[in-house]
């Protein structure tokens, strides 16, 4: 999760390469700490020996446990975005490049299996982070559908609704397969995704008029 | 949330008038405290405060706070689903009767404030009630656009995948709308939500030959 660290907006920035390391080494530790166990039965000791960082030094970086829940939360967020982006801007064909950002968040999903416990458990914890997280991942996707809709590459339409709506789909296509069947969905399961993303459920009564 | 009453799975089934309604009061005292206070602070004596019943009664219906809390979380299930179908069974025009369904999920998202807390809360306390919280929801939602799709009423396509598309959607909708604004989303909302249910984001250069 090395790419969250600069979102994680800890209590002191490292100044040092080292420093940053030790961040990064916290972060990572919570997220195992915080996926596998909650946020209730983690504790900071737990996190320092499984970061192998002293008390001393995770205090730091972080008031509490409420605060480095909320960085994770944060951090895994910023790595998303990342990942998604990048993974949907390869591609020319905008249509290709929603299924792309799909499959990024799928599999961003099964790289990380404590997910959807952390943020999920965010709602109760840590509420504007749990917020953050979901409003600022639908604002650069809803900038996105915006963008491709004013070329043409998409129809008109509300890019905020469909973000979210999408952003619905996605999150609940993760929680059936990958968390709960531990394996990215089937192609096939994808290609009925795309067909609900592309075309919708009403009758096509033009569909053999479109290439 | 006396609809739910059936679908709790007490202990005890209560053989009289009077033992129902006690087990109602129970499931909606548990309700509001789960709502309010989530699992862990909520106890049993507040419970039965809340419900005007004494804690012997309690133990007669449910050995403890986890039971009760499952039994919750399957009595909004029960109690979402009828009322969805209710309101979809209105409508004789398909694409109508999924905008009522929507409709429906979100007035009682209002009316059951503690839906969202008690149902996310549930993958970390009763993960089984969980998961059949939402695959009962999908089943019943599947079959109708199933049927729907045979009908030639809607397109041609994977009913499951859709049903979950849709909840995923509907689940967003009211996180949005319905908890951290605390209002059913604005019509213009839903006209975009179900313009993207019904259509999708394709370009559609067909669009004109559409009734």
């Amino acid at each position: 999760m090395t790419a969250g660290a600069s979102a994680a907006a800890p209590k002191a920035k490292p100044a040092t390469a080292r420093g940053e390391a030790t961040l990064r080494r916290l972060l990572d530790a919570a997220e195992a700490e915080f996926g596998e166990r909650g946020f209730h039965a983690a504790s900071v000791s737990s996190i320092t020996a499984r970061a192998k960082v002293s008390q001393g030094t995770f205090y730091i970086y972080f008031p509490s446990k409420e605060a480095i829940f909320g960085a994770v939360v944060r951090a895994i967020g910023h790595a998303l975005r990342k990942h998604m982006a990048q993974a949907s801007a390869r591609h020319a064909d905008r249509l290709h490049a929603q299924r792309a950002g799909l499959e990024a968040f799928l599999e961003f999903v099964q790289r990380h299996p404590g997910l959807y416990r952390i943020v999920q458990e965010a709602q109760f914890v840590d509420e504007a982070a749990f917020r953050e997280y979901y409003e600022r991942l639908a604002e650069g996707y809803a900038r996105s559908l915006a963008r491709d809709a004013a070329a043409g590459a998409l129809a008109p339409g509300d890019a905020e609704v469909r973000a979210w709506a999408i952003m619905g789909l996605g999150h609940f296509l993760g929680l059936r397969h990958c968390l709960w069947r531990n394996s990215l969905p089937p192609p096939q399961v994808l290609d009925a995704a795309m067909d609900f993303i592309c075309s919708g459920i009403a009758p096509r009564p033009a569909q053999t008029d479109r290439p």
